[in-house]
């Protein structure tokens, strides 16, 4: 497997290293601000990315795209790279709110298996793509057309939304949006994050009984301490 | 037909032009993007512009309205103007975020014809509005009132969101935002919106099927010749 | 009671005074807009503070959270403070988008009474959230998260998205945004919301059965007396 | 003199009419605020129009130019239609923050007599455009370049952060902003803005003899008629 | 003295008090980030606030304004109750990004021995003062003009730019930004922001002399324990 | 020398490889536009960082900082790592306006050899480090303090304002903005950008004489064929 410089352009990484099918759905159900957590807070993309409707939960590898702005053709040239579970994770070489993807090319990328797109840029079709059930996280929306003019590439590391994606990387991605978990450290953090949501499990038990995070935690002593006062 | 400047202020004029409602019902089925790119990417609203509910689409004739900052006054004066079918395009004459618009004056619109607003400020009573069916896209959701002061007018050019609207116009919009056609190209602007869904709709079934955008646009020579390489 | 100055730290005040449960619960059938015009078009949070999801509208007694940024330590200090029919409302001492507040924490809001959240900085959680039905108003949704090191206060005054908010003070928050009624004013300010209530309602059966605003408000001299010019 | 709707692309009109220069140089003394009050506050562009560097106030012949997004060629071809005492004006087809202009470009326009840029996008060699005393008013500073692919228009009428500035039509920019007076308006706006500085000298003299404006204005019965107490 | 509750109308309170002349001048030598830390980093503006010229330094106090959007009446009622020393504070009942204050009123402002303004809307007459040497903080610039038609109040409490700000607080404002120090306090913020600067001082002598921070502040063995790995 | 990946927190590396002092020098000649264009295009930090004062130029060896949000800790521990001729280029592990770099930290800084900083976050004490000359490119700009309570790293990867800087990778930095050049490409970068100043001064002379771009370029026909109408 070769690798390349983030931001390279002109090159399609054909063969790129993906996590076991069973981890990435393991992290799937696990979700964004848990696995932020479990990997030391990390990997997290900005917060302007915005699912376009509510309540999808997806994971998938990510197959990276680098385009050029207002430049959709590396999206064709990566739907041809899909593998069954992967996620389309677009970094632009320059900002763009254009709208790169709408119900066509959803509809080609769902035929191989896509499970959904992140995208530093904008998109369009919103009500077809959520009756197609094509889970989009955008930076922006908008009727703005694009071109087939430039080189970008596809599989090689980008920077999406101010975080680094390496291709292969797991993609999770729900309402409270996107983390970005390395290849090689997925199996450990999943493992991590099922124990938090064990953990969880158990608060919300006691938290729903009534108990207090003061006494769960014991946070009594060290509020006293630092000098909070009850009056 | 008396004809504007954009901007001038003081003005009702009463009658005013339309699109066949044809060729405007034909319009609402097309949407923002494809009409957008049918009439060669003009005539977008600014993308801040939202849908207050998901799911809407609506064409309609321009009913245009310029409005002072916080004011308004004209939307009372614009109610009586309405034909059935219109749509309401509000502007200001300098940036404001209150809400000019509620569920009252939504109920007395709706009374008259009108299939929504297109507002480049704010707007309130979100729920009643959806409970209503009434669609609105606009700058800004607040519950700042407004005032009723001084004059703007009523169906004048005007600039909202950074398209220039003329009274009559044809305007498009649904999840993916507004788009504005110019009255007298309305016929044609729709026959091409329609070969293009025509177009899309043979793609689609093609994409559907696994067939690659590479093959369905041929751009396997072009992307070579660019220079692109697969490692 | 003590009172303290805005913005004072290492405080919880435990006992608060509230409006009585009868008018809270009617200020929450009124809304927000109608409850800001109501009081004379004051008490308004910044427009910025969006639902988490939408239809919620909900009134309830401020119990203010002063935080400092990306540390959520007080919410586990406040949620000991909760009456049943409480609104968290968390202001913070410097800017933050961190995500203070998710499904753990809300279950041991919720099972102590509290109605909803109303945060100026970020969430998180948001699909869990909704299910619970636990209405959050916010800044920005966020799965970073926060720690516990540093006090604030619970029950003082504090300046949340713009408006001074006292513990004890009515919010009320719907799809048009937060409102702030001082505890003092509250019966009063519900007397008048209702009589506008009552008003808009007479006027939104003359708007449907197409009777004019120019008519109902009697506009059409003072608008002929301005210059407004019919041609 | 052809003209043409607001958008056109393709087309470079020749001869425009152009305000008288004593007109216009006059219209460059009174500034941006005088003017705007002068024509009865309409006219004035979106105020993130900032400068590249204080204390410029030019007027100058507006030379309208169209531009894709990311794409400068359309200055090139506009330089050549400068007549001595104009300004530039560029309008985007659609947004881009890309750096149109830098300072070989203003070396070309200041040698065909252009006074300033007014750019409804990005602007970059600001170091070197300083020491030129090259004015810009600018949405963005960036360094990100551009391409020349694709035809715009000049002297078409065009949009340009939100107002409609059409081929002629006087520009007057200072750190204030940037407004645009109809041409066939500019000797009458010359007039009431000269009849308003001389009112604001006089003005001037007495608030800096300490009189105040509730006593030059006679301001004082309308307060206490409105109900304002002092206590 | 009466007081009154943030966000009073139709109030001109005539007699507030002030801190000591020598204190707020104390005060101003210190500058904004120094007495942020002095005062357990409270009182900060946000920081949208910008000064329209670099360089000034100023503290006085606090003369509150509470304008409507759009509305810069009560700047003139507020003109007549500076004492010399004073800085106006501009708040408004709901967002407006008008420019409320431009040189007329600065030059009034100033003859009687106001200090400077911070305005949570927007300000022209840039060059012009400038030029006076009148320092302005605001929220925006611009040359969009307000009217005078509804009432605001002077000297009682208000929310500017996030901060709570009563009359008679000392305000300091430089190119860091804007801090607030409440009245009774001033003299002890004073002395502890002098502490700070002679202990600064210090310091800085030490960093020229090149001494390392970790070694002046005793940070090695901390950043060990924490598990920092030099490689 | 060892290698980490972007984003590990707890790591300084000592040893690190610049480009030679004469290849740094000549890019600080270029400039940031010349040298973004010189090398494909790419590296160009987000435009949202901006100089804290206007004038400066400066290229240098990226020393590269991660710090957690609003802490300066490995601020600290990044100075001891400097060389003469290094610029600190700060990111954070979460987006922070905070004000992380003074007056005191940029004289130490200075004593050892800084060229500048480069922080996606906040600065303070604008006044005293235009004077000591010492050049900051920030996001932001606030009195807002920091913290030292968690570890970050020195002279990793980093992802600044979007751009990935690896240590030792050369800065260039001036009003145009902030761009970065791969350390091992640095000879190769400043060769082309020198042919390309080579260039535009040969075309500065024929431009300022009053040559057309259209005819240096030899654009007429190429302008004709895509149909360029002159009327």
């Amino acid at each position: 497997m070769m690798s390349f410089q983030p931001g390279t352009t002109g090159i399609v990484v054909q063969e790129i290293e993906r996590a076991p099918r069973d981890v990435v759905d393991g992290l799937a159900q696990m979700g964004c601000a848990t696995i932020h957590e479990a990997q030391g807070r990390t990997g997290l993309l900005a917060s302007y990315m915005r699912p376009i409707y509510s309540g999808a939960r997806v994971a998938g590898s990510a197959l990276t795209i680098l385009a050029p702005p207002m430049d959709n053709w590396m999206i064709h040239v990566a739907i041809e790279q899909i593998s069954d579970g992967d996620i389309m994770v677009l970094a632009t070489t320059s900002p763009s709110d254009a709208g790169y993807f709408g119900d066509l090319l959803a509809t080609s990328a769902q035929a191989h298996g896509c499970r959904g797109l992140v995208i530093d840029a904008g998109v369009r079709d919103l009500a077809e793509l959520a009756q197609m059930g094509f889970p989009v996280w955008s930076k922006a929306v908008g009727s703005q057309g694009t071109i087939k003019e430039t080189l970008g590439s596809v599989n090689v590391p980008v920077v999406c939304a101010g975080a680094l994606v390496n291709p292969g990387d797991v993609i999770v991605a729900d309402d409270d949006g996107v983390v970005c978990v390395r290849r090689e450290k997925a199996a450990e953090v999943l493992e991590k994050a099922r124990a938090r949501v064990v953990n969880e499990e158990a608060k919300r038990a006691r938290f729903a009984a009534g108990e207090l995070g003061l006494d769960i935690y014991g946070m009594r002593d060290r509020l006293a301490e630092k000098g909070l006062r009850y009056v």
